[in-house]
C-alpha cells in the first residue's frame, strides 16, 4: 500500500500529540502544508515560528481546502467542533481525532461531522510531558493504534485513516467503541489510577526530599502518574463505574498481600507474587 | 581520593549484582584477582568460561589471602557465611554486602564477623532481570547506595567501603540500620508492592493477550513485578509490619479516588490528580 499524501491538513488543538503529529507528517513528507487550528493566537505563534507548522489560526474557517483534519483537543470538545468544520470544510474531508475514550460517543461525532467523513482513531502513544515543545517525530513509531468505527463509517475512509496511521510507524487494528474501552480500561487507565493512587499516598507519607535515594522502581512505577490531571480527570470521568471493579481488584491484592505478611506465610506471599510476576512475564511477550 | 585496589576480591553469589559488580571491578581495574564463591560448580563454571570471574568455587577457603568480601546472597545466609569466612579470611580482611534490608540484622552479622571488618551496604542498584548472563558493569553508576554502619564499626572500613562504592560511580551516604529500613521501605519497598498487587489483579481481570494494545504506561509501572518473586518474598517478609500503614494508606487512595468518580466530582477529581502529579514531580526534582 502506498502512503497517502494530503494536501492541507488541519490540526486541531497542537499538544503533545497534535505537536508530535505535525513533526511526523512533515519528516514522513505525508502533507504538504500542515496548519494549526486553535483558540489563541499567542500560544500558536511560537509553534509557526519554530517551523512546526506552515500556518496557525483560530478560525475553523482554515479547514476550507483541507484533505485531513485531526482533533487532538480534549473530547469534550470533538462535537462542537465537528459540527463547525462540517460547515466550512469540503464534503468528504477526512476527519479523525486522537481521543482516548470512545463509547457512545462516537455516533454522535458521526453525526456532528455530517457531510465530512469521520473516523474516530486512538493512537496509544503520549507521555507525561504535555505541549507542543516536548513533541517528537518518532511519539507514534512501533506503537499501537485502535481505530473504532461504527457499521456506518465509510470503508474508504476506514481504510484511508488506517494508512494514515500506517505511514507513521503504527500497528493498526479495528475494534467496536465499546471493546476499546473495555480494553483501554484495563491496559492503560488502571495503570494510570493506581499509579496516581500510589503518589497521593505518598503525599501523606514522608517528605519528598526521601526520593533522592529511590532507585529507576519508583521512578518507573509512577512515571504516568506525572501526566497532565486535566486530560486524566476528563479521561477518568468519561465512565465514571468502568474502573470500579478493577480498582476494588487492586484494593483486594494490596489487602491480601497484607494479611500474607501478617501472618508470616512465606509460601503464599511467595506464590502471590509469583502469580504477579507471571502475569507481568506474559504481557510483556505481547509487547510490541 | 584515590579509588581502592583490591589484589583478591571474592564475591559470594554471582547473581545480577555480584555478576555486575565483578564486571564493574574489573572494568575499573579496582581488583587484581576476582573470585566467585557459590553453592553449585556446575552454574559457576559458565561464568569463569566467560571470563566474568578468575576464579570459582564452593568452599569458604576461598577467602584464604582476600583483601575484600562482598556477600551478594539472600540476606538470611549471611550470618552464616560471615562466620565461616571469620574462620578462613585474613584478620581485619574488608567483607561488606547488597542486601536491601538492614535493621536488628546489622549487630547480628558485625558479630558472626568476628575480626574481619563488616560494614553493610545497600547499592541502590538492580533490575527485573535475575542471573550473572544479564550482569552490566554500569549497573551501579548514578545509584545510591546507603551504608549503615553502627556506632562500633571500624571507622577506616566505612571510608573504605564507601570509596569502593564510590568508584563504581555510586552516591554513598550512610544512614542508621533502621533509619535505612523506613526509608527503602517507602521509596523502593512500597512501590514494588504495588506493582506486584496490579499485576496480580490483572490476572483476575481478563486474557494476558489484551496487552497487546498496551502502551509504555502498562510496562513501565509494573516493570518491577517481573522481579525475582524469591527475592522479594524475603525483603517482604523481613519487617513483616512495616509495609502495612503504607499499603494501606494506597488502599485508601484508591477507594477516595472510587468514591470521587463515583460521585461524578469533576473538581475534587481534578484536585487529587493534582496532589499526586505534584508529589511525582517533587520526586523528579531529587532524583540523581
Amino acid at each position: 500500500m502506498s502512503a497517502p499524501r494530503f494536501k492541507r491538513v488541519v490540526i486541531a488543538g497542537l499538544g503533545l500529540l497534535g505537536g508530535s503529529l505535525a513533526l511526523a507528517l512533515k519528516r514522513r513528507r505525508l502533507a504538504r502544508r500542515v496548519v494549526a487550528w486553535g483558540r489563541n493566537l499567542g500560544r500558536l505563534k511560537p509553534a509557526l515560528k519554530a517551523g512546526l507548522v506552515d500556518e496557525v489560526s483560530v478560525e475553523a474557517a482554515c479547514a476550507a481546502g483541507a484533505d485531513l483534519i485531526v482533533l487532538c483537543t480534549p473530547y469534550d470538545r470533538f462535537e462542537g467542533q465537528l459540527k463547525e468544520l462540517a460547515r466550512v470544510a469540503p464534503r468528504g474531508c477526512l476527519v479523525t481525532d486522537v481521543g482516548s475514550v470512545k463509547g457512545a460517543e462516537v455516533a454522535r461525532w458521526h453525526r456532528a461531522a455530517g457531510p465530512l467523513r469521520f473516523v474516530a482513531s486512538h493512537p496509544m502513544a503520549g507521555g507525561e510531558h504535555t505541549g507542543w515543545r516536548h513533541a517528537q517525530a518518532g511519539l507514534f513509531e512501533g506503537a499501537a493504534c485502535l481505530l473504532t468505527p461504527l457499521p456506518r463509517t465509510d470503508r474508504g475512509a476506514v481504510l484511508a485513516i488506517g494508512r494514515l496511521w500506517q505511514a507513521l510507524g503504527m500497528d493498526v487494528a479495528l475494534l467496536s467503541p465499546l471493546e476499546h474501552d473495555r480494553l483501554v480500561g484495563r491496559v492503560s487507565h488502571l495503570p494510570h489510577a493506581v499509579a496516581f493512587a500510589l503518589a497521593a499516598a505518598q503525599a501523606q507519607l514522608g517528605p519528598a526530599g526521601d526520593f533522592a535515594w529511590a532507585g529507576k522502581g519508583w521512578f518507573d512505577t509512577t512515571r504516568v502518574a506525572g501526566s497532565d490531571p486535566d486530560l486524566w480527570a476528563d479521561i477518568f470521568l468519561h465512565h465514571p463505574r468502568r474502573l470500579d471493579a478493577p480498582l476494588r481488584a487492586v484494593e483486594t491484592e494490596i489487602r491480601r498481600l497484607r494479611k500474607l505478611l501478617a501472618a508470616r506465610r512465606r509460601p503464599q506471599v511467595l506464590a502471590w507474587l509469583d502469580k504477579a510476576a507471571r502475569l507481568r512475564r506474559a504481557t510483556e511477550q505481547c509487547r510490541r
